[in-house]
């Protein structure tokens, strides 16, 4: 279920809140919050205007702002492919993304660039805990955004941020209908909540968030269990 | 809406009739497949005994029964990663996934493994065809697998067939609510949907198909449009 009738995010603003007051929530609802508001309302923005791009910003920028590659490194762990414009990094917090995260598009502004939340748990939690004040409800919350895959096409809706909710599903040991054990099963659902959250939610028609509701799937998971680490990843 | 109350799929099943038998089926709902019980009706099956595996699967195997390598190799045009028993393959069809999709579990019978649908957007329409015929609603069909990632943990549902939908929601060129032009905004809608359905549908439950109401994507993309051109990859 979409969440509508929020007004534009800005900077200080209380999402719970907002959203608490904009839908009937259910205990074990999964609320699905898009980044971009997300950050918004934690002020994780940068304006363009003052960056002074580095030498090697400038030379991978291609067509992009050199401002914005600017940008993009102060948010990047490390390359993992480049071809400008196109740049693949490991974040800060160890997410693999396009540019880091950081998106001119549903900017406060012209000459204005959001960034991802800096722990994208922690304004799970937050937001978590807002509105079960509000509510009295039990509920998780997903914080998501929109990221490209390696050998496919298109971007899917992926959880950076978690709260309340299993966000790994570990099938390893039990058997299947025919007695098989299962090896290596272990399933992403927060992902694929995040993605089924995108179909209601939409890039331009401006809600912001969604509700996932009838799974059973309560639990303690973190945005971050479910980046592989750098050890097991034959594609970092 | 899982599809529940289907026996166990046997070579042959007439899986479009089975599925129409099981629920009630509206205009534009989506009927999501696993990719397991459409390769059993199809016989897509291989009984390793008698598999005489060479020098090199032998080698690469690892823990793995050398006979599945060598039809993992069969499945194969080319290994993108090798850690054994780990190989990550580009399947004939052009997908990249573990195994090149060959799996044990859930097999007919211990000792067999199943391998992908020989052509998945080839079933996918197939199985709307007898939906159509049995139902005389207009739906789509989507045959999906659980594949991993590079650099996340767990698998998440995709589509590698697809009848009568649009897999991609292409937003270039269109503006966000701030007049700014979004670039390189490809949305793998179909994907998405493969992750809902799996969320009701379980490896172990023995639900093998679902349906998916209430969108509007009613359209002719196909499994293969979500794989992207080697050219354009980065990570193959």
């Amino acid at each position: 279920m979409p969440v509508e009738g929020l007004a534009e995010v800005r900077e200080g603003d209380d999402l719970g809140a907002l959203i608490a007051a904009a839908v009937d929530l259910e205990d074990a609802d999964v609320v699905v919050v898009a980044q971009k508001v997300v950050s918004k309302a934690e002020g994780r923005v940068r304006a363009l205007e003052g960056v002074e791009p580095s030498r090697y910003a400038r030379g991978i920028s291609g067509e992009r702002d050199p401002r914005q590659t600017e940008v993009i490194l102060d948010e990047t762990a490390r390359i993992v492919r480049l071809r400008p414009p196109l740049l693949i990094a490991q974040t800060n917090h160890g997410f693999v993304c396009a540019s880091a995260g950081v998106d001119a598009s549903n900017a406060p502004r012209t000459g204005m660039v959001v960034l991802l939340p800096e722990d994208p748990d922690a304004s799970a939690e937050r937001i978590r805990a807002r509105l079960q004040e509000r509510t009295g409800r039990d509920v998780a919350v997903l914080v998501t955004d929109s990221f490209g895959r390696a050998w496919r096409e298109g971007t899917t809706d992926v959880a950076i941020g978690a709260a309340g909710l299993r966000v790994l599903v570990d099938l390893r040991g039990r058997r299947d209908s025919t007695g098989y054990e299962l090896h290596a099963t272990t399933i992403a659902v927060a992902d694929e909540i995040a993605g089924a959250a995108e179909l209601v939610m939409g890039k331009l028609s401006r809600v912001p968030a969604a509700v996932v509701r009838g799974l059973d799937l309560t639990g303690s998971g973190k945005g971050k269990d479910l980046v592989m680490p750098p050890d097991r990843d034959l594609f970092r």
